[in-house]
């Protein structure tokens, strides 16, 4: 989407660069974005270059989220019942999703997945688009609260968890929305296996660990106030926080890749190490890729 | 509350034994609820007798919730930053609460106490109540989402967690406000005391451990609607997952003994655990009481 913007800028004959820090800094923890950016930048000037460039980069883009759900869709059994944080999906990845791209193969596949969907507090995309996402594609589902995550962990109800990556360091890192790091100890805890779904655009060998990586802090608005559907149907906010208290709302956290099971990317399940990042990567760099 | 309900069923002529049943159906989790009913339950038959009996335990309830305060304080030092979930406080517990009893007592001997409030996800007790009542109080506080505790744990801005308890087994595990048990898990995970303020009306030695509480499933519509104050001030309920989508409600978790470094009773900070447990009761055993 923001490659498709900086083309377009290119093609108002905006200030290029402005454009590009513009968009860049819309996101400052995701980093396929600036993946995507980039892919445009180094296209030869002028709007149908650019375009290409931003065409190529979408074309690559669903060949990845499909060949993340090929790879993955391996790891996924009869039934299984996969928990899934945030959307991930093809609302937000173009045409499969990363995590939900393992779900839909195993679902197309005959494997009859369940999703156990964390609502994911506070923008819940869970509750919303991800839910939404998999009635869509007819897979069976229930959403719970973030927090009883551990507790359906716990009753033995989860076979997997998968969830998306907004940046992948390069020591096998990973920082995704809100609640993941949460996630992934308590699946620890209960010997859940835990899995991040990451086309390579969003593994980053300049990032060297998770520390590195700077965590959003977005409005307490964002918690202190919820969107939904009124009685009438129409979009409502609502004030849940009395006016008089603060809130914080961290938009990210980083897992460590002590805690990750593997990550599920276009070029292959690999370990959350150091070793499986270059691994992964292994394709573009022996093409001389820049990553 | 339900002991002077049970009273007022009495002074009414109604079946006492009706009465009985369906106030204590109301909460199958919480067990100072029996605990109360069964005060006035065993009091001589009529309408004064079991009024008295009502304001006796109503009475002995505010001086535990007091005690708890009194026990609690010894283990925060100066600046605290106290995180809590649910709500434990007056409006739930007679006067004091239990795990803000000790937040109030930090702040009356000026121990400048800083609460990180959980919002609670479904009820949004925390974001609600619990923000509201340390608003009342003069405590500082910020409310996160549940899923932000183990981010602000690892960030080292946590000293803390106190919570609440709906039932405490013979073993020392508790029941409490769903979300508790992945929050004692990430306090583990960061070296993070985890302490439970339990009245010791909420002991429950006839309960072997936490295997044997069954946990209350309630409405999906907690999970799937949500109210809060609408741009004119008034409640508002609005619908956050879709309507074709399911949701799960489990309303209370179990959060193993092994989990927690120790119960904060009326009666002195004890550990979690089978001797816990009695050394806490032993003041009412010493007596010859029924617990």
């Amino acid at each position: 989407m923001a490659a498709y913007a900086l083309a377009m800028a290119a093609a108002n004959k905006e200030d290029i660069q402005a454009a590009f820090d513009s968009l860049a800094a819309t996101r400052p923890t995701a980093v396929n974005l600036w993946t995507g950016l980039r892919a445009v930048m180094s296209a030869a000037p002028g709007r149908a270059a650019m375009l290409g460039a931003a065409r190529a980069y979408d074309d690559a883009e669903v060949a990845a989220a499909e060949a993340i759900g090929q790879h993955g869709v391996l790891l996924v059994k009869n039934g299984f019942r996969i928990l899934t944080h945030c959307n991930a999906g093809w609302l937000a990845a173009q045409d499969w999703g990363t995590a939900l791209a393992v779900v839909y193969k195993a679902a197309r596949a005959g494997l009859e997945p369940f999703v156990w969907v964390d609502e994911t507090r506070p923008r819940l995309q869970g509750a919303r688009l991800t839910s939404w996402e998999l009635g869509c594609e007819g897979v069976d589902h229930t959403v719970i609260v973030d927090g009883a995550a551990a507790h359906m962990m716990k009753r033995g109800e989860v076979d997997m968890v998968i969830t998306g990556a907004d940046r992948v360091a390069a020591n096998g890192d990973v920082a995704n929305k809100i609640g993941t790091y949460a996630l992934a100890l308590v699946a620890r805890a209960h010997d859940v296996p835990f899995y991040v779904a990451a086309p390579l655009s969003t593994l980053d060998r300049s990032t060297i660990s998770g520390d590195d990586i700077v965590i959003e802090e977005r409005s307490q608005k964002e918690v202190t106030f919820l969107e939904g559907n009124g009685p009438d149907g129409k979009t409502v906010q609502v004030r849940i926080v009395p006016a008089e208290s603060k809130a914080l709302n961290p938009a990210f956290d980083v897992t460590p890749a002590s805690l990750i099971t593997g990550l599920i990317t276009d070029s292959g399940v690999v370990d959350a190490s150091p070793d499986g990042v270059v691994k992964a990567l292994n394709p573009i760099l022996e093409r001389g890729g820049d990553v």
